[in-house]
């Protein structure tokens, strides 16, 4: 059975929809342990009421780069991660976790990659520009994480359509209802070997298909 | 009732949809004229049939340009235009027509825009690259034009799956479908004055709301 370590910054209702996943048995796999950006995140105490634990390790706690990525880095081996799954986690990855976990970490991003992603665009940001570019289908992707800003191979995207009153709120829930059914489903492909990545292509062996 | 020009350069599947939707009464506009770019667009016969005049503006035909975009003037003008609509056109529009005809010019592109449009993507082109990039979804824009190229506000978009074993023209003729659907209905809601710009906005004011 896989560790997946999900790395969060925030409410957590991202990580909520993959605790909730392990335990309804439609994601094979664990969590053995959550780690924060912050220590104020409310994502800490959904992990800790599902009995998972918890590392924070923010700017505050490690002002100095180097030891924060380290901390970080020690906490993925303690952890024993197989999959690392970005919930909402807006610190950036240093190179060489990414180099080490290449094609095993996944991040979630509010809009159909490529529109709306990259530096700048994150939380509420996206939707807001969304709207302001007028655009009338908008949705959720989760992909691999590699060097760049939500430059990495896609796994899964969805669309939601954009309505003409829609707040940058109001989207914002209809693009996360999408995200709670993809990042579980996707970390669940990642956790059964059903994911194939040829360049930047992803191949999908759904359940059924055979692996 | 509005006057629609429908601007070609090919085998016209999205004149067929518009002459289609005036043929069955989804569209309340009459196709005044068919202008090509080319002598040898298939959309031409299709026009015949319908008994829809057509005229030929090909460099061939006026190789100087300021030749070819008077010709173009005085078609439209010919034609008495409400609408244009460029339906597969290949061609750039000289900008005195495009301020002429302020958000009343549509283009159908096969992409969710703002993804997989700009200079260089047209035609078979834009699925190879949706392919390349490894989207999941992808979709078809009907938006006004404006001076760049595919900038224009949106007025309707529609996605469509990406399948993993796509090929350009598999997906293409999935965008088809969603295009035969899209721009006859853009038509209607322009011939309708069921349209509002407030911007880069798009705000329809579709059947049975009141106009």
């Amino acid at each position: 059975m896989k560790n997946i370590v999900v790395l969060i910054s925030g409410g957590g209702t991202n990580l909520q929809s993959i605790i909730d996943g392990c335990k309804n048995g439609t994601i094979h796999g664990r969590i053995t342990g959550v780690i924060s950006s912050s220590r104020h995140a409310y994502g800490l105490t959904r992990a800790k009421n599902a009995g998972i634990e918890t590392k924070v390790i923010s700017k505050y706690k490690y002002p100095i780069d180097a030891d924060r990525e380290a901390a970080l880095l020690d906490a993925l081996n303690e952890f024993q991660a197989d999959i690392i799954v970005l919930a909402g986690y807006l610190s950036i990855l240093p190179k060489e976790i990414i180099a080490a976990y290449r094609n095993r970490i996944v991040n979630i991003h509010p809009s159909l990659i490529p529109s709306f992603c990259g530096d700048g665009f994150y939380g509420l940001h996206v939707h807001e520009k969304v709207l302001e570019y007028g655009a009338k289908v908008s949705g959720a992707t989760v992909h691999f994480v590699d060097e760049g800003t939500d430059t990495g191979p896609i796994i899964l995207q969805k669309s939601v359509p954009v309505m003409d009153d829609d707040t940058p709120e109001a989207l914002q829930q209809r693009v996360l209802v999408v995200e709670h059914e993809l990042l579980p489903r996707a970390v669940e492909l990642l956790c059964t070997d059903c994911i194939k990545v040829d360049g930047r292509k992803v191949i999908l062996k759904e359940e059924g298909e055979g692996k």
